[in-house]
């Protein structure tokens, strides 16, 4: 690892040599640099802790004159209860992440795939024509380019997660985190000293104003996941030709319909909307039923107001609602149905039909996640294949939309792609795979159909 | 389908409304499409002709003035040999690549999954908790936008594609072809209205200069594949935000070792070079180990002299063909190792080991596809494992890397993206997939590790 004031060009050309390396590395080798990682940080923490302090101190000051929110202070504290600790957990979970058991002739499931590490996996194998076989063989993407705002466990993080899947990495911090920066940074740079990954595998961009530079290095660098806020995203998808994988906005929808459970909907709106209102998977708009105005939305919409959630309502939902007296209703703007509020905010729009819900959503939601909440099997069947959306939920919490609870052990962020990965994405999205034949020299003019011609087998030969 | 005069914006809008209907469309309904628009095709064979006469008398006079070269000319002719039938074959090839049956508990292998269209099919499956259970379902990518060039065939190529896996697409073609391109565009718009394929799901774009206005399109277009020369596909990535599949350049590689069957060596370079020299997956550029400049080279090089291949030696590979006293040897100059010459002309350089040629592919090459000419297995895996390219060949043609070879029936084109696909992409690289869960409201902060918490059961269900 290096600690670099290189400039972004040298700096990823040589994370592209190093990860020629690093690919090659076998999982026996990756695994040992990670507990030497580990063991590392353990050790340093109160150095860690003290440089980090400093970052602290810097940004009380800067949020005392009100130039950095009081959210970004809270995030850049490394000694919040439980933080250190889960990030050196987090290095142990990436490691625990097997290479899948090669030997034998099992066939591995998709499923099984996602679940695992999938360097030097051997997909498929097949006979083209007698004497001629192909292998598909999953390996890493090559360097990817990981910018993110505050938080400084990402680096722990990060690093982790691209030495686990054979990439190099570039990581760019925010200025707020420098001091932490540079102290996880000496740490993991002198472990992996000791270790078989190539020095220039992981590099960490200190250089101010490097973002756009890097993102010219399109010969070199190969993926860029943005760890941020949509501001970021956006700029970044924009200012790049390298593919960008993660997700602008999270305006996720819940469409209730009249034959929703009357009871259980209130904990899934609830759920949805208040267990933190802050994240990419909470519900921003509700669509609600014509028919369901009455008789289902305002035990919601109490329950919500409980929380302390303010509804922005159309005329017929708001109307709906007059009897309740409830605080915190406001009208609706069009542009309402377009914002992530990331707050205690819901808009509330009714909608004659599913099809009108549907439209809506694809128009108006950003592909993340949405659910229809309905007794009606046929009808959520119909919501979860003609919504567009990377999840799509019959009764159930759009909060669920995350690596950990979908089973995939951790997450490197979650896509909105329409290629390559989609959802919460696993450490299968941080590779791809090459073909190798293996032949004896023959002319390829030999083979086809008609006289003469040898004929191609394509025969699947057993994994 | 729609030939349209509309704004890029416009049409673009409208193939991603008509992909939400077409994603939906059973598999039935898009093969009974194809087999109208073939039957139409079939039928209005003489007009179709006459139009693409109007073409050809256009293009002729051109390149009589020599502004059109006399290889485009070639390429605009429908009415050439095999050509118009070959066009509506393809059609029938499409639609006979079946859904998967979905019937029973068969476990899909990846390799069984890359040789149909997966739209519909369960991916995986799992129970997250009790009472929730998620499933991972491959679906349409969206909107493509096909941007092509002379060869009017394509537009019958793509809109089957695209109609059997689910995707609208936009296509626009090069105007030299703009007769062939309506007659044949009017023909499918026909035979579409009476399917129940979406208006709106193709879509043609006549306009002229709306290249750059369709590559705005980012809100409503998912994927752009052009289908081009290198100077077509450099523009388009310069140029959009959306991603884009395909290959710039075809630099290919062998590397010639000494200890490779000097027989059977020379057929494999000479397949390589002649058999198709303007495709992008012939040969470019030939590494000869220092060792094997005496005994290995002098054989090849003087069989593709005898087929007039011109050399660009470095000194070391001139000196060793001194004594052939052959034609067509030239001195070399830097810019031929980065050079796709897609002409009888191999570039040819001396290496002392196998670290300088896994070094000078992933430097030089374009990652699309190299080999390795040996008789030493170690040697060979190294080098497959060590070189970045999509196809990494040992003692094979790098003319193999092609859908029909691989034996995925067709091919949208080749690929050297890190990301989504890889090498000749099949219809799989039209797919992406969403989840879908299925619950009973149950609120997330119910689940986890802890004292009255609900255990995640992430349990693996039968597909």
């Amino acid at each position: 690892m290096s600690l670099t004031n290189a400039s972004p060009e040298a700096a990823a050309s040589s994370a592209k040599t190093a990860s020629f390396t690093l690919a090659t590395l076998p999982a026996s080798a990756r695994n040992a640099a990670l507990e030497t990682i580990h063991a590392a940080l353990s050790e340093a923490k109160d150095d860690i802790l003290a440089a980090n302090a400093k970052d602290l101190e810097a940004a009380r000051k800067a949020a005392a004159d009100g130039s950095l929110s009081q959210a970004l202070v809270s995030r850049l504290d490394l000694g919040k209860k439980g933080k250190w600790e889960d990030m050196l957990k987090g290095i142990l979970d990436v490691k625990g992440l097997e290479d899948p058991n090669l030997k034998g002739s099992h066939v591995f499931t998709v499923h099984e795939y996602s679940h695992r590490i999938v360097v030097g996996q051997v997909q498929m194998r097949s006979q083209l024509a007698d004497g001629l076989t192909m292998e598909r063989v999953s390996c890493p993407i090559g360097v990817l380019l990981i910018i993110f705002e505050a938080r400084p466990e990402v680096i722990a993080n990060i690093a982790s997660l691209a030495i686990k899947s054979g990439n190099s990495a570039i990581l760019k911090g925010g200025k707020e985190s420098t001091e932490s920066f540079v102290a996880i940074s000496k740490v993991i740079s002198a472990a992996l000293e000791k270790t078989e990954v190539p020095n220039g595998a992981i590099q960490l961009v200190t250089t101010r104003d490097a973002i756009s530079q890097l993102l010219d290095q399109d010969r070199y660098i190969d993926l860029v996941i943005p760890r941020g806020g949509n501001e970021l995203v956006r700029y970044i998808k924009g200012a790049t030709k390298i593919p960008v994988l993660g997700h602008a906005d999270g305006i996720c929808s819940i469409y209730l319909t009249a034959s929703a459970d009357k009871e259980k909907a209130i904990t899934g709106v609830v759920d949805s909307k208040t267990s933190y209102p802050a994240a990419c998977n909470s519900v921003e708009t509700l669509l609600v039923q014509d028919t369901a105005l009455k008789n289902v939305l305002p035990g919601i919409a109490l329950a919500l107001s409980g929380k302390g959630v303010s509804l922005r309502c159309d005329p017929a939902s708001k109307a709906a609602l007059g009897p309740l007296s409830l605080p915190n209703i406001q009208d609706a703007v069009p542009e309402d149905y377009d914002t992530e509020h990331l707050s205690l905010t819901l808009s509330v729009k009714t909608v004659p039909s599913i099809d009108e819900a549907i439209s809506h959503i694809n128009a108006h939601g950003s592909h993340h996640t949405d659910a229809i909440f309905t007794s009606d099997k046929a009808e959520a069947e119909r919501f979860m294949n003609e919504v567009d959306s990377a999840g799509v939920y019959w009764n159930a919490s759009t909060r669920l939309a995350d690596g950990m609870r979908y089973g995939f052990g951790t997450e490197v962020g979650i896509s909105t792609n329409k290629i390559h990965s989609r959802g919460p994405v696993g450490l299968e999205g941080l590779t791809i795979y090459k073909y190798k034949i293996r032949g004896d020299y023959q002319p390829t003019t030999g083979y086809g159909e008609g006289e003469g011609k040898i004929p191609w087998t394509h025969a699947r030969l057993p994994l």
